[in-house]
């Protein structure tokens, strides 16, 4: 099954469209995690969010960085193996951003595709056609190149214009939806934050499932994104962080984080309902 | 000391303009490693290397994804600290090619400067301004950001046009000379294989530190690098990893890489003495 084939089936199986972001922060982590040892407590909270929203989300993205800065590269290890057995139909995506060539970009697609078992993983595009090569290979796996990111220092390159009339992000948008995707492979990052140029990427790339940060903590639109980006199967990984980990430091984290994510889902259902086109 | 007084340092002190890459590869280790675990080999091997080349060398630059990919994160801290423990004066450059925002940027710092003792870390410029702010907070560290990268794939986007006339890639050495480098902690990451680029990149940034993969086996010219790029103080680092790492798999392998490394530095110090500048 095709990467894109497994996105569809994703968004249908759950009827969801909601990416949970795996942000561990200790400092943020429920009373009752606050005196076990940082390492355990991150795996026990990540287990319990994965299992109190799982009904809710279509995938899961752990953010590489939150665990390597506490040096817990073997928790996120355990946390794979035991999501991609309890959670088959889920994706899983390492937001990790790498970027390199020839034998070290195939050792980070080691790193993500087989070490931490993701089916996608988030890649910058600024070194090129060969620095996604590694990571194409394999066949069934996903990647999600950084187009719009949902920050405002995203202006400094990606909205400059181009001698063609393009600015960089729609160049990326373009041979993303073209060269780079032979195989129902590739995907875009792109910031809710921004919905004109959202929708200019879905213009260029009708196609691309996108992964979009930003709503919830960074103040994106919900309605706006949809309304740009939704496609007939779903096309769309609305990612939702710390609202949702940290709805609540008290005895019923669990059920904040359902109720947030629950909500986020009802929200991007809703919104996709009340467009003309119709969605399957 | 701010990063540059320290660049300016470590190429003064050990006359020398060579990095070593380290990019371990356990199957391409001298024979007497290969019937060891793969973490210890890799951590002796490592300090070999170093051990035989750091006389030669200002700099060994770590490149961390051959470690993730075979999980050996420990192994490089150990590595970093006993290296900033033996070489304080030499520089450690973690090669990650990180980009986030907020505080995952701040957890990728995290992770460069203080679990991996980096004394500069490689970012990739396409998130902009607030994906460096974080890095940039300490204020005796440094960032070399992606620039003209030594690999054909860097067309896609580094040698796009924009409006203003620039390419991408002087756009960024722009950017990077003026608004990112307020305190000294700025360089740039130029390859090797491109020197009329390399040559453009020292006339936007005149002062910056440039970090120089590409020449050995990806085929960059010592010379024309030298005189595109090199300053009265040296103002560069060219790297050299597999050439000198694997230069023999007999018993005599850090002899071997010794002379790599000594025969890199006496041409690069030889190219510097021939151009007409007179060097400090």
């Amino acid at each position: 099954m095709s990467f894109i084939q497994r996105c569809t089936q994703a968004w249908s199986i759950r009827s969801s469209m909601l990416c949970v972001g795996l942000d561990p922060e200790p400092s943020r982590y429920p009373k009752e995690f606050q005196s076990r040892h940082s390492h355990e407590a991150t795996e026990a909270f990540c287990k319990g969010i994965i299992q109190a929203t799982a009904s809710y989300a279509c995938a899961f993205k752990p953010q590489i960085a939150h665990f390597a800065a506490i040096g817990a590269e073997a928790v996120l290890e355990r946390l794979s193996q035991w999501f991609k057995t309890e959670y088959p139909d889920h994706l899983w995506i390492l937001d990790a951003k790498r970027g390199d060539i020839g034998s070290t970009a195939q050792h980070y697609a080691t790193e993500a595709f087989q070490r931490y078992r993701a089916d996608a993983v988030t890649l910058s595009p600024y070194m090129g056609t060969d620095s996604l090569e590694p990571f194409l290979g394999y066949g069934d796996k996903g990647i999600f190149l950084l187009c719009r990111t949902s920050n405002p220092g995203g202006d400094d390159l990606q909205m400059q214009t181009l001698q063609s009339g393009e600015r960089v992000f729609e160049h990326i948008a373009r041979i993303a939806a073209h060269r780079w995707n032979t195989h129902g492979q590739t995907g875009l990052v792109v910031g809710a934050t921004y919905p004109a140029e959202l929708a200019r990427v879905r213009a260029i790339a009708p196609t691309l499932p996108l992964l979009i940060p930003g709503i919830g903590a960074q103040g994106g639109d919900l309605q706006a994104t949809v309304a740009a980006a939704v496609t007939p199967t779903g096309g769309i990984f609305v990612n939702s962080s710390r609202v949702i980990l940290y709805a609540s430091a008290g005895t019923d984290w669990q059920m904040a984080a359902a109720q947030e994510a629950r909500n986020t889902q009802t929200a991007l259902q809703q919104a996709a309902a009340s467009l003309d086109a119709p969605r399957a």
